[in-house]
């Protein structure tokens, strides 16, 4: 379980503490999410067959909660300032996805199939 | 208070049902994570002083938060299969930026300093 | 006039003289050339209504000339590896979008219509 | 050799002919460009050892082929906007990043060294 609502109002204090409300629309936090999934793909980006990322390296370990951390505090950001309930958004993505991929037709199919999203 | 282990739980149902995990790598989720966060910045791509986007329209809505969805979706699987605790790395993550941006050095201040990210 | 060909020899010679040639899949390419595109924007991320971005301040200036040095690399590396002719697919590219976008339907149109690309 | 400054010429006229240069801010176009290269980025999110991208499909070839078009066009309109000769910034990059990953230093060397980019 996870108190989104303490969670948004922690973010709230640090941002309003700063004066940095006014950098925060809605638009600003959507680059900012960007930027920081960027971060966290660049952890992963010259993953090879002969090279793949020990996630369990101290170090490594470390800057891929860091930059997962920035995705889920932008996120929870852009969640709080345009009144979107994480939970009940998530869950009706899902019953949308099951019905745009059908098990029968999805099964083990990577192309077009293998994805929750609409794109 | 959102019930991340029943999510989490309800996307793995999801995966297995159509024979994805094979699909589903740390690095492949990261990449979905950066596809769909580009998603929700198309949305906000053109916003100029003359055109604001209306996030009160209801199909502009919807489309917001089916992408907001997304990203946390993947946000979910990501930590599911990194073993990530993400209300833990965030309040970790609050924490070192409080000692990165201290109050009376970031006020209102945006260049460096109005970021949550080590970056 | 861009001369291509020797950017992109050159930059073979780069990858060949470090042994990178390995970590050079178009994926893994196409993965950095998203990062870099996020460390451009975000030199850009937190512009406001009160807050510009200086572009003609020389440090900021050497930080974006590189951005956009590292998306074109990539984007040359990418096209190298993949052979594709970057001025043929722009042209035809910018043919298809003039179809998609006629002029009478698209003037002054943000939403939906201010977009070279097909998404 | 490519006719960058006829292209940029091409795309000036585009965007002027629908009215378009009031939502061409470099940070819109920035934005835009990260937004096409997670678009190229979907076509290889899920590649794994038992599902490899056939870039020789024409269907798949066409949809690669238009998305590098994209980023490429957005590309030249950053350059165009900020006065930003790609040739001359690429090659100063390059010399850059000579000196920062000297070859005997980065031979095969994937974490950290396997990077065009300051990051």
């Amino acid at each position: 379980m996870i108190n989104v609502e303490k969670l948004q109002q922690v973010l709230r204090d640090f941002v309003n503490d700063r004066d940095w409300e006014q950098f925060h629309s809605p638009r600003n936090l959507i680059s900012a999410l960007n930027v920081e999934a960027g971060e966290l793909l660049e952890l992963f980006q010259w993953e090879s067959k002969n090279h793949i990322v020990d996630v369990n390296d101290p170090e490594t370990r470390q800057k891929i909660e860091d930059e997962i951390a920035d995705v889920f505090i932008y996120l929870l950001r852009i969640a709080d300032k345009l009144d979107v309930q994480l939970e009940d958004v998530a869950l009706a993505k899902i019953k949308k996805n099951a019905e745009k991929y059908p098990v029968e037709k999805s099964k083990g199919k990577a192309v077009k199939y293998t994805d929750f999203s609409d794109s």
